[in-house]
């Protein structure tokens, strides 16, 4: 990782560090679509791993419904990808002006979102970046270090989750090579769907929310729902029929139960299940204890190689939007 | 309400002032598919109103992801109707093994939920059920009982929440007289309609949440997705077209500019919007500070209505069931 984004999260860490010696009474996670579901893993992980509770929000959720418990005792963490969004900006300026710890993630150095937060951290983008210094890495190595800062006696696993970044890229090329052609695939068989349902809980529940409603609903105009495995029996799953496609996370950590029960039931009654299961992952070099937070990280190649397929075979670019940064809204 | 309503609430609002002398951590809410979209609007007030974390999971994400700041500082508050929901059942039970106040809403009495909390309470169900003691007014007296008993320095609400629940009936009865025709109406011009989306924020979210999930998806096999209004603009508004139809709540509280906004862009680029908007509610009776809370319920007979003459139209009734208690699963 760049010297820059290490020093960057380091302050953050330290200003972190330094909340907890007066008292952290919450983490909020605030931020919308894409960077919303990109912190999702680690909301769930803080929720998972540190007694201090931890939540995430839609950022003007966050600003009009703003939650009694927010204060200098919390610590908040924002993510704009252009640094623009005007309501992530808004309540990373609300996070410093209560005298929070307010962190920001973005792309871009000196955006309004970086100059309203207390600790920016940049990110690289782009098909040069290296995986380690992209939104992902760097977002898990300011997780890792604040698990590390205060939670220590609760967690062994920042110095897993620190040094499994070194070996994140290896373990996506080799279980790319088990997947990319069935993702491939997927795409042509797929190119006529109208609607596609997605599914995950857990560490993955992001992964499948911002493949339904970023890259079907915003990138290909197709139609779709993110199902949360706990919940698909309990209203969902009648919608399930032979011919209604669904992409299934199952996840190789504490909800797996859940995936399994919804996947083997979906399978049944519908023909066009794709599995993304992430006990097929091959994840040497990263920590046993760690795998359950990285394997969304994973899953989110393998979701891009489907998208990409599908992309191609619809003609319709990704990039393509007919409102998005079309006009003002 | 019934005496028998009234003694197992204070029952349980009175463990919950006892657990508050040692400290409260953490109020959880779990429960799957309606019976969590239920409890939504009072996680959000809870959150809104009470200096206390506040989080809703469906119950096996509790169960198998369990937070760890879960423990017996908390209250755990769940729900099925049939009282036989499994994981549940096993949510309450953990509550109760903990330590933690472990509340439960049933139409069964006795049921095993019933058993494996520490305060069950009952709620009367039907046609010929009184408002006040329907699972919605005997949730609502819980949420205000307890808003009273932990923080009656933070909210001078819960006298106002208490008295409201008198007033229900008639402010629904009167906003239907407004809404009915073209309830009705949207039933019959909706009938071929193979998507819809609904949408909402703060304390309608659960209300547009239970439509697309049970109302849609369980019980009229239509494809469905709730939006979150402040998610519209990053990601899903993309899949807005002239004929794609939508149902948007527009609140009468902190959240009604995200509800407005995505509902004037909306109605730009789609010709089937149906808007609930709750300023158009008549709230006579309800005080003016707790009408947030309550309009979710007032709009949950619009929607039912809508609900009821789509699946007249259709000639599907909404008892009809392809998986739901026909098989095991």
């Amino acid at each position: 990782m760049k010297a820059e984004h290490c020093a960057q999260i380091e302050q953050a860490v330290a200003a972190v560090a330094q909340k907890a010696k007066t008292g952290i009474h919450h983490f909020y996670f605030v931020a919308c679509g894409g960077s919303n579901a990109f912190m999702m893993p680690v909301q769930y992980m803080f929720d998972r791993e540190i007694g201090i509770p931890a939540s995430i929000y839609t950022s003007n959720e966050f600003n009009y419904g703003t939650p009694k418990d927010f204060d200098e005792h919390s610590v908040v963490i924002t993510c704009s990808h252009s640094g623009t969004t005007p309501e992530t900006v808004a309540a990373a300026k609300k996070a410093t002006e209560v005298g929070a710890v307010s962190i920001a993630f973005s792309n871009e150095v000196d955006s309004p979102l970086w100059k309203a937060a207390g600790y920016p951290i940049h990110y690289d983008h782009g098909p040069s970046a290296a995986t380690t210094d992209k939104n992902k890495a760097v977002l898990y190595a300011l997780a890792f270090g604040i698990l590390k800062a205060v939670a220590p006696e609760q967690s062994t696993k920042w110095e897993s989750g620190l040094k499994a970044l070194d070996a994140l890229e290896e373990a996506t090329n080799r279980t790319m090579k088990k997947f990319k052609d069935s993702a491939v695939r997927w795409g042509k068989e797929n190119k006529r769907d109208t609607v596609i349902y997605t599914m995950g809980s857990g560490a993955n529940y992001g992964e499948m929310y911002s493949l339904s409603i970023c890259l079907f609903m915003e990138m290909q105009w197709i139609h779709s729902s993110c199902i949360h495995s706990g919940e698909y029996f309990h209203g969902p799953f009648e919608i399930t029929d032979y011919d209604v496609p669904f992409i299934i996370t199952i996840s190789n950590g504490a909800t797996r139960h859940l995936d399994e029960r919804a996947c083997a039931f979906c399978k049944k009654f519908s023909d066009n299940v794709y599995v993304i299961d992430e006990a097929d992952f091959d994840m040497t070099g990263i920590d046993e204890s760690v795998r359950e937070y990285y394997a969304p990280l994973v899953a989110g190649s393998v979701v891009r190689e489907m998208v990409d397929s599908i992309a191609h075979e619809r003609g319709h670019d990704l990039s393509v939007r007919r409102y998005m940064w079309q006009m003002e809204y």
